[in-house]
């Protein structure tokens, strides 16, 4: 954790900021590894290079702060909001705040303890300090590595699991209850990265869609894009299946996507841009004239997030480099009909690139 | 929905508001039933008196727009982030809202989003807006009650089906996971208001844990905090068990804490401040002579979020009304030994205040 901090405070030189303020969240996670559930109460971290860290917090979380690596200096609040804008302005003084460069995350911060930061410190500046954060975190370690791997392995235990108790007539919803209780069971911890998106039929053509009450129909494509978490490390995988006897055209399109996946997947290495992962997988779908039915980017970065740099698009010539994480997850949507997708999650290793993910893609029946 | 829009412009108008710009969370489900999962994407909706809510969103979750129940005016955008801000502009412009006061949520509300609505309205005030969605939010009708008692009945179904499978020796981590998969069992949503706390001996006296590995030992008091989700409303509830034979002084907290809760439970109903609530409880731990290690306030209100208004603090003079619902949960916590918590949910009626929840507040052993 002490070499983290190190490597944060050459990133806040490097960007020209005095100090981070960060709300919970991965990134604060990965600093501190504390964890918190943010409701009405404000909680900030900072951290200024040459002093401890510093956590703003409520007093009934006190507790939490003992779990810490390093030394911190604490300011907590009680109860009443009333008191809360005086603990930002004493922390705010303390740490030498005022008219500084403070970085900030904006898409982890809320405005509620912007607010307070910014009224606490009316003359500092709130630059983005994502690009610092995400430079930190992009490059994974092997123990970082280790663990993604052990959370794609849960993952794909838990949906082996769960395919045999699938049914015709089941509905999404149930499908993903008992997707989620295999998950649990193949040990993932109960914080998952996302809920699994469990989409048939007309639904399947929404790569974003939730879980309905629609029931599985022969002749469905099924769509389960679902993850685990371990020791703070997700997996991000999809595959598609077939409910009964399905359309020849969906049979060509999931093997279209198929070898999309593995054109994006051979693609990945050092040195490579992120672009040219993109333009791999989206080749395949185009020349074989569904290049319009292909909605998004072909991935996007994962660690102790969903979604998270690098991410897999034609207009990124980022290039890889050793310890980054991605997914590769082309897909063709057909409107109100059915839709495919095949995910998988990708590590850059020193010489080329590897798949933690290894359930078999073809298309499987279930039902 | 029509009707909670109708009352929503209402409460703009009563607080001079043009217009209200809202992140996805529970008060943007509330008036559209969409549901989203905020990662590097903004997404914001637009509730404008006079003219249909309009919704800015990625192109890849336009599906969700068709199931609302009334007419939107959509602004997707594409994947390359260097053209959301023209988006926002458009929006902004269309919906005439450059100068105008436009509510915000800053609690839901993202630095991320916040900054792109800021710069497409350098000009506009956006107030903070919480107090006018509570309101609209904060007295429940029959049809969220019923729906708040089922997520009673499924956490308590499912705690009951947990206890008898707790031993000696098990983790507080593993302990979180089988209630989860028993939640799942009975019938809670996967998407959970929050993960269980299971806190066991000196964790227990910490109101905020997160499970741990420590294992469970005879002697130690055993905290649960778990609630479920049911059609997008949650329930929230704690008890306190007995791991094989406790120090007297134990069971003497538990008794003071039950007899609080009893207290805090009696005392709510329409016109009540919530302060009394708060005193109510707290005077019995007081008298007992621990009103120090009773850390909190007493309870929250409780609905679509964990913690929502009305809030049971002895400042706050906020008198309750039939549909209001909240949680009474006094607690005792002796540092670094064994902490105690009761916590039940609260539904104010017309003539007085109803438990929804009723499973055994004794001190139960398990183990």
């Amino acid at each position: 954790m002490a070499a983290r901090l190190n490597k944060l405070y050459t990133q806040l030189n490097n960007a020209g900021l005095h100090a981070i303020a960060l709300n919970p969240g991965p990134s604060l996670t990965y600093l501190s590894g504390l964890h918190f559930h943010l409701m009405e109460r404000p909680v900030v971290m900072f951290f200024v290079p040459g002093r401890n860290p510093a956590i703003l917090l409520p007093e009934l979380e006190l507790q939490k702060t003992k779990q810490l690596p390093y030394q911190v200096e604490v300011f907590p609040y009680g109860e009443n909001p009333s008191t809360w804008d005086d603990v930002f302005i004493k922390a705010v003084k303390t740490l030498g705040l005022e008219g500084k460069r403070i970085g900030v995350e904006p898409r982890a911060m809320r405005l509620l303890e912007f607010r307070y930061l910014k009224a606490s410190a009316p003359e500092a500046d709130f630059p983005d300090a994502t690009a610092s954060l995400a430079a930190l975190r992009v490059c994974k370690d092997a123990d970082e590595i280790s663990r993604m791997r052990r959370a794609v392995k849960i993952a794909q235990d838990a949906l082996e699991a769960t395919l045999p108790l699938i049914k015709i007539g089941m509905t999404e919803k149930v499908v993903a209850n008992e997707l989620v209780t295999q998950l649990l069971h193949c040990g993932s911890e109960p914080e998952m990265p996302f809920s699994p998106i469990v989409s048939s039929g007309p639904n399947s053509a929404n790569p974003h869609a939730s879980p309905t009450d629609r029931k599985l129909q022969p002749g469905d494509l099924l769509v389960i894009d679902w993850g685990a978490a371990y020791q703070g490390y997700i997996s991000d995988l999809t595959r598609t299946f077939a409910v009964g006897d399905v359309d020849d055209e969906y049979h060509k399109i999931h093997k279209i996507v198929q070898q999309a996946n593995h054109a994006g997947r051979k693609s990945g290495g050092p040195g490579v841009p992120c672009a040219e992962v993109d333009k791999a997988a989206r080749k395949v779908i185009e020349e074989a004239g569904y290049g319009p039915n292909f909605t998004h980017r072909t991935g996007h970065g994962i660690g102790m997030e969903g979604h998270e740099d690098p991410y897999m698009r034609g207009d990124n010539l980022q290039q890889l480099e050793p310890g980054m994480a991605y997914t590769v997850e082309p897909g063709i949507y057909l409107p109100d009909r059915n839709g495919v997708r095949i995910e998988d999650n990708m590590s850059v290793t020193e010489s080329g690139v590897e798949s933690l993910s290894d359930m078999p893609r073809e298309i499987r029946l279930v039902g």
